[in-house]
């Protein structure tokens, strides 16, 4: 199987490098083929901004969605697009690493889908090919995060609601939304007060449970 | 009152322009002091980063949410997030204008939160000092958001979902944990296929219901 990580974490060291780490580990040995997309490494452009229309099609009219779809069909996206367009054709797993920030992506990480999911690659809205008939359909994905926070605090009764839910424009608007199988993510609370033996302990789990669902 | 405009589009003729200008105006003319924060326009770094921590505190165990509130502390973050933070320590109200991409904001203003909502200005974990003991309290927050689906596939058993469900990330993980009170969301549905008509109406609305909750 062909493995996409795009992993989102600014710091080398931290436990989110750690997972990512583990994980090339363990697929490769299983014998995956796996890619990795650390965009802070590549420094990559969060922003979806003009720079990515140096020649649009309709000046009178402007229109982001319309605009992408027409790059994606000429093939004259932005070359970081093209790159991370042609690793997600080639996967058919992609694992998105990163951690909970406002209980939610961070920015680097929701650029990555804002720039790379071009309508006519991930749907096509004018032809409805979205949900089942997402133009992902065969692909699947799977979100693996961490938070500083305590399990309790991310319950549907707890202070900040149920963490699934706040997820949801990612696994399923986005995800789904493209026709991709969304495999049950994997969380790891209390990531910023672990003692040496829990990080270790944490790091085995997220191989069991690789294994378990590749 | 003191309104801070947090806009992130990336066009400038763009619909979501027109409704951060008409903000400005019927505001202005209200009597209010009005400041916009025009991200794309300001180039805003939407990424944190290792670049935001260029002396950190602590090397032998590095915690972006420690280095944050030490920076903050010590008055030592960087320039561009000082001065956003001036702005939303002037401010009584901010109103949040955006697209809607991915059933979630643009990375661009995503980016605004990570790197300006530093622990120990919008909250104090160790002391807790969050939801009605935010530090942000007394503030109000607006989000108002367009987006190019129909109002039918948001609702609650459409396609898509409640968008409020979408965005609680953002109101109530965010807004609402550092103390400020939430004014009701304001949407424009179909906001990329409405006739000059209908835009127009749009922005009235959006007039009226300025001038109903300020």
């Amino acid at each position: 199987m062909n493995v996409l990580i795009i992993y989102a974490h600014p710091y080398p060291a931290s436990f989110n490098a750690a997972m990512k780490d583990r994980a090339v580990d363990v697929l490769g040995k299983a014998g995956h083929e796996v890619k990795v997309s650390d965009l802070y490494a590549m420094r990559f452009k969060a922003t979806l901004d003009m720079d990515d229309f140096p020649d649009p099609c309709n000046r009178s009219f402007f229109s982001i969605a319309n605009e992408m779809m027409a790059g994606f069909t000429r093939g004259k996206l932005a070359p970081d697009v093209l790159a991370e367009i042609a690793k997600v054709k080639w996967a058919d797993l992609l694992i998105f690493q990163f951690p909970i920030w406002w209980s939610s992506m961070p920015a680097m990480l929701k650029g990555w889908i804002d720039r790379v999911f071009v309508q006519g690659f991930v749907v096509n809205l004018p032809n409805g090919q979205v949900y089942a008939d997402g133009l992902l359909k065969g692909k699947k994905a799977l979100i693996s995060t961490t938070m500083g926070s305590a399990m309790e605090l991310y319950t549907e009764d707890g202070p900040h609601g149920d963490l699934n839910l706040h997820l949801k424009s990612l696994w399923h608007n986005t995800f789904e939304f493209c026709g991709m199988e969304v495999v049950p993510s994997f969380y790891v609370f209390n990531a910023g007060e672990m003692e040496e033996f829990q990080v270790e302990a944490e790091l085995d789990r997220w191989e069991e449970y690789l294994r378990m669902v590749i």
